[in-house]
């Protein structure tokens, strides 16, 4: 287990201003990280919503011309089964729309967030969100990879920034179902690898995947890395979470795992750095499982999930973690320590 | 609609000789098509399963050791919902491993099947089988895709042969849950181009994307270009058949639907030659529909399915198709007609 900096969250709703009128925030969570010179950047996804108002509830979605709304009958949008979902008219909707907003940081716990976007949904493949990034710094840049949530799927998109200003939207790198994607950042041999979560239904349990490519956008000989364990922890689905930390000992990976009760607990592997389809080491359980009063109850309760983590020059690292679906958590470890307790466990 | 180029099967179940001791064959049907000098080539989609022995069912399946067999009680493979998949220890299973297995003619309508496999089904992405394969020429060869099945899911495969004897694999292209998977043949300025079909479950329903790469392996940038329409064809899926088809005006694409009665048909859309992710015109209603006895019961009945065709130097097509995944049956067109039938459906 790996301890928490702080009891409480570290940013939650109250610290977010709505992007637009008319929208309310109900989420600030799952947050990308990267060091920028000597400030710790947060790409925080942030969930909003519309208001309810004479018995309609506004959902805000994304379309070619922006930002409008669906009205729903409040009534119809009572008793989901799942408080992230509504259907509607026969189809499914999210019932929030989610964004990504810039938060930096000197010490690593308290940030400033920015006012407004970072980056906001654009249609087609973002019309009902963008969500859960991973940052992959390059010497050409950092590579954003995140989830786009529209009407024909929920995919991988992949843009690009110098600056954390501008941003090149590259497209979706991965087609539906698809998400909690990673780059590794930098090359091994000729050519780039990142990992992704293809949510099969049909055949086998969704798994962590790895992928190659020779330029970032193209993606081909997908293989199976990682699959479910019936452990009381991932037995249902695992994914990856931020982009994996290269060590002296191999890539270090940071996922989650999602049990038969929807609760998600945070876990490691150690893949060879020469070779990272070559699993070295696995948890056998959880580095972090939630316990917090703050990570137990929220909006989606019994939540953490990772994808964003930072190693700082003393080689200390802050784990950044969205907690029920609401606010942020920030725990700390180490390099070693990270390094012990994948080795330790897995020698049992 | 277009004619049946005959009222039978020209390929059938009793054609095939098994490709193992042990197995019998349950299906012919779906081939992958091309012209190989002045000779006509299938590449047969065969399924086949084990025997029925002493109340136990063998279920073929591939692993690193090569083909074995689950033995399942007789008791437990009744009475499944679908002839196709059996739940098997809270596992599912295929009740038949597909492989491909090549045929040539010179008439088109008969046809020589080879008596030993093609392409057998290899481990890990094939354990299940390898099905329904899209062959693309290219001056550098024959680019083949297919559906690999296995325990992780059902993903696209890909293999380059240049002489239709030597196979070379070329790993996944695209991760589950995807199959019906078409590379463009020829590249369009710099890129190539391939159509595909993900299995989307949570949002949206399945349909073709169009994706595009610089060297056949890797891909990126997909986009949503058709989607199921209610028109009581196409309600519920659709996925793209064989390798598009250049004409003076444009993309030819060849592609089935669904509907909620598991019904397949076959319809056509034309794509702008110098910009596939453009389409201009799209039927409304079938080109071939089950009409035919051997379409209508079989395996899986009420089933056209294509995924092979060829274009004769007369510019006389020929379409095959999978009859009630069960068999193979030949329909007969011409660039001409292809091309008027899919503007003047959409001038309505």
């Amino acid at each position: 287990m790996i301890a928490r900096l702080r009891p409480q969250p570290i940013i939650q709703i109250d610290d977010i201003r709505p992007s637009h009128p008319g929208l309310r925030v109900v989420g600030v969570f799952n947050p990308g990280a990267c060091l920028d010179q000597d400030e710790i950047v947060l790409l925080l996804r942030v969930a909003e919503t519309g208001q309810v108002q004479d018995g309609y509830f506004s959902l805000p979605v994304v379309d070619a011309d922006g930002l409008g709304f669906i009205a729903i009958a409040a009534s119809e949008y009572a008793a989901a089964k799942d408080p992230r979902e509504i259907r509607y008219h026969g189809q499914t909707l999210l019932t929030s729309l989610s964004h990504l907003r810039l938060a930096r940081s000197r010490d690593g716990i308290h940030f400033k967030v920015e006012e407004q976007p970072f980056l906001f949904p654009q249609t087609p493949l973002e019309s009902y969100g963008a969500e859960d990034v991973r940052i992959a710094a390059f010497s050409d840049g950092y590579y954003l990879t995140y989830t786009g949530v529209s009407a024909d799927g929920v995919a991988v998109c992949l843009a690009r920034t110098k600056d954390m200003i501008k941003i090149e939207r590259l497209g979706a790198m991965l087609p539906p179902e698809n998400k909690d994607a990673c780059l590794f950042p930098g090359r091994i041999q000729d050519r780039y690898y990142a990992l992704h979560r293809p949510a099969v239904n049909f055949l086998g349990k969704p798994s962590i995947w790895l992928t190659e490519s020779y330029d970032r956008v193209h993606w081909g000989n997908h293989r199976c890395l990682l699959r479910p364990r019936e452990n009381g922890w991932e037995d249902d689905k695992i994914g990856a979470g931020p982009e994996p930390m290269l060590t002296p000992e191999g890539w270090l990976l940071l996922y989650h795992g999602c049990n038969r009760d929807s609760l998600y607990s945070l876990h490691l592997a150690l893949l060879e750095g020469d070779d990272p389809s070559r699993v070295l080491y696995r948890t056998q359980t959880p580095i972090l499982y939630p316990q917090a009063p703050f990570e137990i109850a929220g909006f989606f309760p019994n939540v953490v999930f990772s994808n964003g983590w930072v190693r700082l020059p003393d080689d200390r690292v802050l784990i950044y973690y969205g907690a029920a679906d609401c606010a942020v958590g920030v725990a700390e470890s180490s390099v070693a320590e990270l390094l012990s307790l994948v080795k330790q466990a897995s020698a049992h």
